[in-house]
């Protein structure tokens, strides 16, 4: 069966994956669960925006603000 | 069965969570309800703006305004 | 049956509600009927503006303008 | 049966309406018809710019640009 | 049958039609057809802006850029 | 069978066109391909900036970025 | 049977391909997997932009981002 876009995520679960969102911030984390929206579950995250930093143990990041993602 | 990323927040009804609006304001509460949308129902929630700080007993938020949530 | 988030309003019907608009104007009235896009039919509004404040008997708010609504 | 949002405008049908746009231009007009997205056909309209005002027989207005409506 | 919005312009078929984008420009033009997203073919265009007109034979205007239209 | 909208593109494949962009340059091109989301399969493209322009032997627009378009 | 727009980049599978994003950055890549929403998967991607560049291994890019992609 051909390859989906979407895969390209699925196999980083478990992995550390990058997030840029579209409001230029950076998203680090584990990949716990994505689904075709780009909905995101996020474990153990670090947020940096221009300034600051944040950390989160778990994170449901709202697919539609995302620009890209990738395995680290 | 595989995990949704719904459910990350899922399991965190009757708990306190932080949800970062698009508009960069910070709501937090008491997760009572959510849909797909990411609709949230919050009780004792308190809205934190750049200079302002509002307390409500129920709010629904629009899931659409939403840029990320996480269990507290 | 699991509630849903619009539940948080649908109690609200026949009763005061506060509404914050995503160009941050606040609503309050009545509500007298809702839907899942959260589109509103108030009665007795105020709509207050930075600087102005409107009055309406009867207004249709369409959904997809709306931040977070709120039982008063 | 249960009552809709949308009700509210369609009671008035062939009665005067006023429609504030996100633009925040206003729009009244007889209410001819309306649909579910709320795209409104409006009669004898006048739409009020913050300098300007025009005037028009018939307008059908696409109802995303729409903040709230109300019959006057 | 009720009446729908979108015949406010179908009925305008042939006919001259004004059409107000969402950046402000004008359009005018015989209208040939229309669907419900309000996409738009026109005939014997010409279009405003602040400062330029253009001219075109045809075009078909993407519906998600109408602000309103009415029939000259 | 009536005209849709979109016809009167689809009559232009094979010829040249010139398509409006949201953000206001000019992509001219031969359009090879059309769908109903508007998305454009074009060849030999000129892209117009406000400074600059860029050529391409293949494009494709998507769709959700397109004012307008005129068979030239 | 008709060609679709899509096919202009699925026949560019495995080979080099540039994006245009919505924000104006410039992305190249070997197109692995795309679907109709010009979702993408790239690998050994170059982001260009104003003042930046980045290089990263796999990335998949969310549609609704792009202005147009074309095989390089």
């Amino acid at each position: 069966m051909s390859e989906r876009p979407i895969d390209a995520l699925d196999r980083a679960k478990g992995k550390k994956v990058l997030v840029k969102l579209k409001n230029s911030q950076e998203v680090t984390g584990t990949l716990r669960a994505l689904d075709l929206h780009l909905n995101l579950w996020l474990e153990d995250v670090e947020i940096q925006g221009k300034e600051t930093k944040k950390k989160f143990r778990i994170i449901l990041i709202r697919g539609d603000n995302i620009l890209y993602a990738s395995p680290v």
